[in-house]
């Protein structure tokens, strides 16, 4: 039986490169031999024990590479062909899938969601980070790559890209409107893109690290605003007239952004949340309107298919935007441990890592 | 200057029939005599200080009457006819208005939303328990009554039925939903009727009145669940075989439904809030998925405006729904004081009272 | 190898019941021994080569069964459980189905739509008016029967009820709304109990037959025209005192009732096309406003899968409605042809016949 | 009694400028001293009797000026204040404006549409190619013009761009879309960049023009089609791989722009029509799928309102596009004869004009 290399949960703290079998290719699956993989924020949530998965699988979640073996019941993919899949792998066939809900892909009973169930890689199976990755429901799942891109290119797709859009496709942006993104990660980031994408007139990034301030500026933010300079609520309600904003994008995942993001809208605006939470969360009363000021808050978990990854793989074809800037850091499979080191340290400025099998 | 009694705001724990001047009619004003108007329970949260407005203010909102005065710029009306006009009474020219967002009216300035800013009669310009009510911007705001129809059978559409109404619809209820509907008061009891109204396959009613649940039952819910017989998140599981609800309309105001609510819900499924909250909220941590599972909070102030009112009047002469047995008890204006307390001490099985100056 | 008993289109104006293989069964398919289904006026169309179709093809696409077998891949389903599968089989896993176009199912190339290409059975492979049915992406289209509803009562679900209720959603009904339904054959009135389901406050039905309207007012039309007694758009206007309808439903494939669908509309309104046209269509100048009146014309196939299943069939577990009363005649069958006959005369009143192997 | 310069429509083939009476002010009205206005398209239309207006009318509704004068009841507002109007004037007050069909304005009867309804200047009341207009219902109207934009730089927001983007928000475009636009003139222009804005991915102009073509690729056009170097149709399915359009946007008003937008969808695609037709239209039957491709028409008057003004005017501000370059000449009010003489021909050049009382 073959053996390959992955990047394995061991316990909280540890995730280490380990030999694993190359696994098996059931009727609907593809096996993709990877070629670029990278980190994300929430693996390293999974490192700290923060967000727990089963000790020994492999992490990540953001695959390009090229299909080594097709399942014996997946049509129109040939073997050789490079492609990428989404962080999030729906099924098409759950209940929550054919009822517009891919992300929360259930069990097949009469019901069947599950509460980030397409969430699979990394997550309820091996993952990314590893020589080869087996994709399930291959069919809905793998996207070609257009020749002309190259894996860096696309390495957004699967994840930051699909989750950072997402944040203003849920807010609702339409063609004018005023949007705030707090926290300028690489998902906060695609989020200011994503606001540019869809129309917003005036879009407000707000942190603290010079770096991403200006990331953000050339991926479409009119303004920043750096909350140590002040209160961020504040300053964005004087550049914003008083008037506030009509979506508040939250990209962090703690409290004081949740909050920060309801008292900047106007009645009737949307909180856009995209953090992932570790504990509950406060509505204050003063940022709610009693309920009466007609606000909403919309939580989403990143949206995957083949459709979404060639859509944004044709995006980036066509010039709308470019997120190779996001890659800083440049590693081999092999160290793999040293970028964890280096990205879950958020050293050297580091946005985003890219490796290679 | 003719005389008016008016019932009015005084201090804390005290409404009282006071002699007012009826008013002067502005230009895009219209003056109505008031025939027959109703007690809500944010009267009650006045009343009692919980909600904060002018002393000397009239309250009310929920008027039926006959014009007997139109401003001078007003067309399209007659002196003489019945009309209603709604709770929320949106100018129709502020950016909120023009934007989509018409309860959060706002003063003609360059941005324009005030919170809850549509909501004026009995908050910040006089209201409805009187003989006489001021209606600002006529145009927009007066609904000729069909003459089939009594002075109670409308008498729910200027907020209680388009407030629990908008809970079905802001929560986006499709055809075969499983709806949840936290509190059966008046407001809870049209969200049922909603939902049905909407398209709900199941839907499940939640309170502990027996009369509320027996009513609810006729209205539409499938399934009523006392949650003095047990945690009703674990009823409404079972109810739902573990799938939980698309929608679930909180229709009460506190923490504790606001949290259940929230718990009912389907991965994917939105929270349609109509309470007014007195305080903070807590999203609990397990209910929120950390925030993956695409849940939605949507708060919603009862649409007005004269186009929502003519609907809900089509409604009743079709013959879609009868809200007419919500009116349990009638009173004079004279003795609104007696009314008050009925209603405020929820006594002998009181739902709606029926005010006739 | 084991011989069943299916409808086979022969030539324009033959259909015979014939012997053919039953179907072997695929990874990703299951057979269902069929134990009611029923003829549609699609059928109608084949039969009379209006449509055209393979010559031996297995007519039929709306299927009550059995599981027979199930196919290697599939899971999440038991041999030997009652179930529905739509008219309409998306597959789940292409661009169309994943970018939210089920109905138009395409191949797994890059771009992957078809015109009409989820309408499978009876069409591009063996339909449903045969022993056995062979259904493909099973476990995106096989729906549970719930113990309590009989094969008749759900006999509507896979196409009937389901492409009438897409003509009240797609039009976008709203609470209050005024509906008009062009031609009450099975789709019409289903177009009516779906409008009516959705919150429509008048629904105008027009037809000939008195049994067609009298139906109409059973499943929620208010009004019902008999366009022989006059042009229907004139009395419509007059029904709506000259406002107009805001949703026009056209259920029959006609210019004249394409035509009078956009007549009826008031300024920014839609004609919500179920129809199936033989040719092209014209729109008349003076109904469209010179491009100017905001209007919509969109048209529908059959949504299907098993979410779509499931929730109609709730509704009628629920007592929502009850489309028993369109089953008017009932055959065995071996006795088909007969009923074709029948039917695509419209001969004692049809409606839908029920046939059982 | 005052008099001012106009140009007025005295019969089929001429418009003349003469002295008119400067209008009284009523009280929901403002007067407006006009400092730049332009000639549309349907301008053209009137003079040449296409379109029938009231001899004697003054033509034109794009007005960027001055407040004059304030109706005794409109409030929020300063004489001497720039501003612009809408092409479309909706009251505010009508049941189109409240239930969100702003531009089918109609009067104050119980139903109150009109087609077209809210096009009031140069249509049902006089226009804006005068020294003075008076804008009806000001308080809706009236968008007051931040001081670092140009009277050119907003000239084509009262109708062209808030024409043109419609296009794109009524097709529905989403991140990722390709999309069509058949026929570049100033408003298809301006459809190519609402396309850009809503986030297509692909965007294909169809014109002959080349100055238009090179424009077309500046405002975000990818690909440009000459549709004399061969069937666009064709060229546009090459360049789609075969695929098609998700949205395809006709911006001229003719037979066969209508039917080539129609051909080149995608199944479930939409044709968002812009253009003014003068006759009927057919809808090709293979265009159609029978009635079976869930195919979309749908058509749009300019949205006005002052928010829709405020929004296309942010959006200059921050320079997300820059629409000077379709002011290809400039005439003083006294010249607008000759203006019309170049525009109607169509010579040297012409995409708008900016005409200078």
């Amino acid at each position: 039986m073959p053996l390959m290399k992955a990047a394995v949960f061991v316990e909280p703290g540890r995730i280490e490169l380990q030999d694993k079998p190359v696994p098996d290719v059931g009727p609907l699956d593809a096996l993709i031999r990877v070629t670029t993989t990278t980190i994300c924020g929430t693996d390293v949530h999974i490192l700290k024990g923060e967000y727990p998965v089963a000790r020994g699988l492999t992490v990540g979640h953001e695959p390009v590479g090229v299909i080594e073996k097709l399942g014996s019941a997946v049509q129109g993919y040939e073997e050789g062909q490079r492609v990428i899949a989404g962080a999030i792998t729906p099924s098409g066939h759950s209940y929550a899938c054919l009822c517009g809900c891919a992300s929360q892909d259930g069990p097949g009973t009469r019901h069947g969601f599950r509460p980030a169930g397409g969430w699979k890689f990394g997550n309820t199976i091996d993952g990314a980070q590893a020589e080869y990755l087996l994709v399930p429901d291959a069919m809905a799942n793998l996207s070609p790559v257009p020749d002309a891109l190259t894996d860096e290119q696309v390495l957004m797709c699967p994840d930051i890209m699909s989750t950072g859009f997402s944040g203003a496709e849920r807010g609702g942006v339409r063609i004018g409107d005023t949007v705030v993104v707090f926290a300028l990660g690489p998902i906060g980031l695609c989020a200011v893109a994503g606001a540019r994408l869809m129309g917003a007139a005036t879009i407000i990034g707000v942190d603290t690290v010079p770096e991403r301030l200006a990331i953000a500026r050339r991926l479409g933010a009119d303004h920043v605003v750096d909350f140590r300079a002040g209160d961020p609520v504040a300053q964005i309600m004087q550049i914003t007239d008083g008037r506030g904003a009509d979506v508040a994008i939250e990209a962090l995942g703690t409290q004081g952004t949740f909050a920060s993001s309801l008292r900047v809208l106007r009645p009737g605006g949307v909180l856009s949340s995209l953090g992932v939470y570790s504990g509950g969360l406060n509505i204050p009363a003063e940022a709610f309107g009693a309920g009466l000021s007609d606000l909403s808050i919309v939580s989403t978990l990143c949206p995957g298919g083949k459709d979404r990854m060639r859509r944004l793989m044709d995006l980036i074809a066509t010039g709308r935007l470019d997120l190779e800037p996001l890659v800083t850091h440049r590693f081999r499979l092999d160290d793999i441990e040293q970028a964890y080191d280096l990205f879950s340290n958020q050293r050297d400025g580091v946005l985003k890592v890219a490796i290679q099998p």
